[in-house]
């Protein structure tokens, strides 16, 4: 890819058409735009039909046609889906997960630390690798894909997990002690009691089980980087396709959720220290439900790994049913993924596939495989990309709110839900969404790569277990100057899920100027006359000031928000699951506290605003609508240029933006 | 059974009863009118208490004293339950389906393909029917019961399935091709790499295993007809009592459900080919529910299948507490069998049973086996039909309308389902009952069984899989002046779930007059002014008219219903799932189109009017009210004769139909 | 324990605690007027660490530091959770239940008849009893802990239930016709050819399994129990912590449920033969859904299995979110306990435990183990008990209604439900609830340890399986001049589920005036003006007086509720499940008819009486306010004294008693 050229993309995937189209398909791109297509990943089966029989066809076709069209590819390994031969040779390959032996069909159900799948996986990588690199119009490599640990329980990993906790731990002694293995005769006086993990039912060993699943697959993807490595050019990138939480919401096979949080199979930044550039998919509601949101948190979370722009591997087209765009949407959703930071996107995928799970994840093309109303849409989007785009790639935020995620927390959260309705990827949510509708722009900072110098707020949901060093750097963030907002469940246990056996929140209750040590259902209480939901801390201030106590027969005395000023900073509690509205308030609050005043507050969802530095130095803004009105806003900027028109914009100008559209200010 | 005589029968199963009472019994039946009884299907444990040991005590108790009491015996071969010995005999006659292997326990969980129970169910087979083939009462043998393929997944069945896609794809690259194998890495490059089916993820290939399971039902059955036919003599018939699928309303355990639609498990058409006698069971919502609708589905199936009057071999008596009959319903329910074609029911059962799994799955009589008001009732059915029977017998249909089903399409329904909510059986009976209220008669034609030339107007509900032959022959069809009426979702895909790649509906779209390449969630959409549900497809018309576009802000341009002159015929297409009342003004105009103009389209439910010719040549009205709510209407007959009362109607007369009571009329 | 002190006590687990603070928490223990630990359940890889090395320090420390503190010691056997490396020695320690082999993790998963289990519990009971039996401290011992089945399918189970069943039948054509298992092929002609009983469909033989089950954990108890006898002194007790079916609601892990009616997994009657001290648990709702209702019912039940005070070993601290009390309400639970016959309580557990699956199941002290108002309001009771404690031990209660359970019929009412969303315990709840709301006490009773003559009032809820000798008994019990109360499906079928084949009720429809063979969902019939649910049977009186007939258009000839007046008693039959208010309607004139004449019935729920004799002879009146809002009432007692405030009171005066508050009047 030229340096300065938005990637504009679709996976391609000709192994699957009923006819030769390759010259026709790669006509309707260019005629698109499109400049990149992201082939190979999960056709192991076609690329090695039989052990140690390699076959090339497809690739070779299309990386003749591509450099003849101009197209540039990314070649993705294709370990993700593992031929029939490969589970027939060993059995073992097949995971073993909790519900028993996976059997051959889907994707991502092996086991990736079995060596018949390793040693196959390498031979096939380095074919493919050391076939495809020196081709002029191979840009990088993708590794597997959406790679998560499968929840891997086979004998290896289960061996290897009892080798990492003694190293660990030592003694069978500290074991027990860290995780309270008493408790129900879960002891062991040796290792090799050590039992099954499968029948565990202590939380905090299956959540260092889970991190540990979670290693494995960041190990993996290394191994694999290593592989491509040895193989690819200087320029050529190594990439991955990290995705997220999947939530269901019940719909249709193959159909049935979207990127909605923290993804729980893999560790995201662990994994991206092999990459180098990130890349991920994020595919969300559409139509009445397009809020911009997933691609905001998905977006803030892939760039503040490495604080870096990142390329969107996947996204959708027409998807399915729910997802059929609207006129206007698919152009918004593509200058959204833009102003969250990526440089670029790609569709999964070019053409609809004609049988296979997957058949209604519908690509740019419908099954017809000619123009409709989306291909048209992406049409524009091209258009529009190779006109302006200098203006747009590279966008380089400086957020200066850090909202903290962990891995383990979330494993804790399934483990002790304060209720079944409320995940953590809901608390997750709840405090991202608010600052997003805020246009309070945040990164999603991974609590192992946080750097709270970079900050001048840090906001914590439900960041339940934390250890000692890591609440003495909070502690020291609020006593500097920061403003630290955490929700109810933040701090309470180390990082072995073991409840901290003192005051709470441990260790920073001084810092927040309260305690508690009692918590309730919320039952009918209130809070600023709003109705409450899932769950309620009793906070009795120590020093803070209570900015809310809850409106109930009983726990009228209890505070259920706090604020305290500590140090040179300031630290907001929140101990219970509120509307919106009363989050806001507070976050409004504690951005004021910290000194933040973006103009762009001035607006809320369904105007969205979201902003960077170009590569010319220039301030951009991102104006988006994400509705079906037309919205008319006064322009809070002093001087601004609308990339898309060319038209200048000065304070206090109207500006219009209609359904499902956005505008684009430089400021000049 | 006397050739011009309706059967009236029960099931008898005095190997379950506490006490001997087979003359108490046949005495009872006697006076309740009932000529047959159905014995010996399920009671092999009793016919073969050891392995090659018989004993014929039960049957030859029955066949002495029903030919005492004048009764006719219908003889079911004993095997859709299994004795205990023969489970433990070879472990592999329990049937392995998608969750294991079965344990020993229900019936109708074998493997029909074991050799070991095929041997054993041959001998029981030729032991009982030899012995009971020269009896005088028995008129026919039922061959096993309700018989499906259980999802049998087991080794044998699978071998089988890979000999019968080598003779058809011939090569493991035609066998790829035809199922799009490569996507996720599923192709093969040699027959010895095909999988287990059991983790299959194709639906294409899932769909052609689950047709190739029913094949083994149709030629399981088709093995006993052939045994059976060794020893029966020329005037038994052979019959078998085919079901339909169970839908399930959430209630207790064997009293969960009724029959709803097309069978998943067995093709009717194939199955029926080795039968001498049509058979089968209904069983239907009755009290407040009692509409009908699956008497006439189920009989207007089963009668298509060879154009033949048919035996209701089991329908349901007091069965469990949501279809105690109110009085007038059991006697409304036995008609509207005959009204449909049957030429008699059988009652599942005669006594409730007093302990096992379908204790109350109550029969004519209750536990205390005495009279009681269903049994009142029945005796006023015996009484009634010994009087009219000779007029009601063999009543002959010739509808003009044919609505078609496919085993086929329902599988690629389950694989693709347009919504979670919304079966393919469920689009059946949405446009079956929508013609069933309307008092439009169709038959229900089997795709395999089509021919065109029968009906004036052909009926599609959501036929995704179609071949170009059968394509062809629908374009024919209306060419030569004939109406097809086709809903969403019809000609997506070929016999192999492959979606056509080209434009939609596959061949369809010029005799439509229309195509669309995208559809959607109908969220908010409204046609016709009333609400949509599931699935709607963007119809772009090309010469049809538009009857009616979406009304919504950005479908707009849409069409959601269309009509279009093509050749000598009319083609409709509805392109998405509306209330009745939309679906049946477009029926009416189809009807209109297609000269039908019964006069029973007067009336609509609860007034259902089903009619044919009866032996004598004359034309028979059945008027039934399936309602609490006493009927007046007006009548549309020049004149005709009440064959219950003998009182004469002429044209503009009122009739008065009381609360779940009926008329019979016969033109005079 | 000293004779007439109260219990007031705690689970302790030093085990469990991240730091040592026997001595501390005893502190806070005395303070809180705790006089009892119970110790030691569920801690066996604490006390054998490895395979015959035991470890005794914790309980030494325990028992050290109690003698020093002046605490009361229960001692349990440690064998209701394993340690891992016995599971490791045999796997078929781990139970095969309906699901298959469990995995070691859970407590409660083991086969309580496996020669290898038995060995260890054996040796391990031997060491931990005779190492505590003479300490001074040490009051008694319970064996194991909510001792279960736990669904036993395993091969040794099911060879000693063959055993069984060939003690009990002698021949299989018994069996057989015992269950009607000529049904579906079910019968066996051999012992041999009895299958795994694991695929099992009969209802009536999974019944009689079922109950071989709970005789199995019954008599795994008493072996236990046996070996405790043998090191124990005289006057320590043998105790069972017996609970109650867990009736989930849907919560989170465990969180989910509460004790709700009659134990499915052990007979409680059975069970209790082997202890000297009859213990119990009871978890139930709290905050605004506390009744008392568990608290009466699992009292009543446990008080009646031996006519004696128990004690609660178990009761709930603060728990979790759902159950942190409100000001007043763990108090009112302490005394409820009492007043239902409780010769005191013990919470579960002194501490939340800081990691495992219940470390929200909080105990008295929350994770930080400071004082908190759950603590607080503890030490209000120890204080208050040890004032007026000698007044309220030893409550001697002399009720004159019985209401009867049978876990039998619980049993058939899971094969044979009525409906889905109605339990046996259901209607369990529903009579008892309602006797509870209107201040008549009762016993529950078992039928297997029924004395008519001890009752006034019988009442029977879905009493569906019963012996002839059993009716015989109730009949004689009518004829006599006793009150039968009793609900549709009672009488039904025999003991081994099979209906008997004549009149409904069986015997004693001639009681009861009336009988029935058919019955409905109740559809839209109503009774007395009131919706029915779930089930009604179609009553025909002989004879009796029809207290409501059906309210609908078909079923309005059946009579709904039946009064008869047989021999020198009457007898109440209520066919159908109505609101409660109807059903108390039909208590208080049964009530009536007994002679019942209680003070108490003045009131209702959710003030609630409860009375007996107290150790000095004089009549106790708890009144338990069971709201958040103050009642006045006026006293209906001659003359009483508040034992609490030493104030008299007389007939006629105004009782004020404040939200969840209490009065204890003694007569004067």
């Amino acid at each position: 890819m030229k340096k300065d050229q938005l990637m504009f993309g679709t996976a391609y995937y000709p192994e699957y058409m009923p006819c030769d189209r390759i010259e026709k398909d790669f006509l309707m791109m260019k005629k698109a735009g499109i400049n990149t297509i992201r082939v190979a990943e999960s056709t192991w089966s076609t690329l090695e039909p039989r052990d140690g029989e390699f076959d090339f066809t497809f690739i070779d076709s299309i990386l003749k046609e591509a450099e003849k069209a101009g197209l540039w590819v990314i070649v993705g390994t294709p370990t993700y889906a593992v031929p029939s031969w490969l589970a027939q040779k060993d059995p073992d390959v097949m995971v073993i997960n909790s519900k028993g032996r996976e059997k051959y069909g889907r994707r991502q159900i092996f086991d990736l630390l079995n060596p018949t799948f390793r040693f196959h996986a390498e031979r096939v990588i380095r074919e493919l690798i050391s076939h495809t690199a020196q081709h002029s119009s191979v840009i990088g490599f993708q590794i597997d894909n959406e790679t998560k640990h499968y929840d891997n329980k086979g004998k290896e990993i289960q061996r290897l997990f009892i080798e990492y906790l003694k190293e660990k731990f030592e003694t069978p002694e500290r074991l027990n002690a860290a995780f309270c293995l008493p408790y129900w005769s879960n002891s062991i006086a040796d290792w090799e009691q050590f039992p099954d993990i499968t029948g565990c039912i202590n939380g905090g060993l299956a959540g260092e089980f889970e991190k540990f699943q979670r290693q494995t697959a960041s190990e993996y993807l290394k191994w694999q980087a290593d592989i491509v490595r040895e193989y690819k050019k200087e320029e050529q990138f190594i990439t991955h396709n990290l995705d997220f939480e999947w939530r269901k919401f019940g719909a249709d096979i193959a159909q049935d959720g979207y990127s909605y949080g923290v993804q729980p199979g893999i560790n995201h930044y662990e994994a991206a220290k092999c990459l180098t550039k990130l890349g991920a998919d994020i595919y969300h509601p559409t139509q009445d439900e397009l809020t911009g949101a997933e691609i905001g948190f998905g977006g803030d979370s892939i760039r503040s790994l490495k604080y870096e722009n990142y390329l969107i591997l996947e996204c959708q087209a027409q998807a399915f049913k729910y997802w059929t765009p609207y006129p206007g949407q698919l152009r918004l959703q593509a200058y959204s993924h833009l102003a969250s930071g990526a440089d670029g996107i790609s569709y999964w995928n070019w053409h609809s596939i004609h049988n296979g799970f997957e058949t209604y994840w519908k690509g740019l093309l419908s099954h017809d495989l000619e123009e409709n109303p989306t291909y048209d849409e992406a049409c524009r989007i091209g258009r529009e990309w190779s006109e302006i785009g200098a203006h747009l790639i590279h966008l380089e935020k400086t957020n200066q709110t850090a909202l903290l995620v962990d891995n383990h927390s979330m494993t804790s959260f399934q483990w002790f839900p304060v209720d079944k309705d409320l995940s953590y990827n809901d608390v997750v949510r709840w405090m991202y969404d608010s600052l997003y509708e805020m246009n309070i722009e945040c990164d999603v900072v991974d609590v192992n790569g946080l750097d709270p110098n970079k900050y001048k707020i840090i906001v914590t949901p439900a960041l339940y277990c934390a250890t000692e060093e890591f609440l003495e750097k909070l502690d020291m963030f609020v006593k500097r100057g920061g403003v630290l907002v955490s929700s109810f469940k933040s701090f309470v246990a180390d990082e072995y899920f073991s409840v901290y056996a003192d005051t709470q929140p441990h260790r920073l209750h001084e810092c927040f100027g309260m305690s508690y040590n009692q918590f309730t259902e919320p039952g009918k209480a209130k809070i600023k006359n709003t109705p409450l939901k899932y769950f309620a801390e009793l906070l009795t201030v120590k020093g803070a000031e209570s900015l809310a106590d809850y409106e109930h027969k009983y726990w009228g005395k209890y505070a259920g928000i706090t604020r305290n000023a500590y140090g040179c900073g300031t630290a907001y509690y929140i101990g219970c699951y509120t509307e919106k509205t009363v989050l806001k308030e507070i976050l409004k609050r504690a951005a004021a506290d910290a000194g933040i005043r973006e103009k762009s507050m001035e607006y809320e969802w369904p105007v969205i605003v979201r902003q960077g530095k170009n590569k010319y130095g220039k301030q951009i803004h991102y104006v988006l609508n994400y509705s079906e009105e037309e919205q008319k806003i006064r322009c809070v900027w002093k001087k601004v240029k609308d990339l898309l028109t060319g038209e200048l914009c000065q304070e206090g100008d109207t500006i219009v933006i209609t359904d499902w559209d956005l505008k684009i200010f430089e400021e000049v």
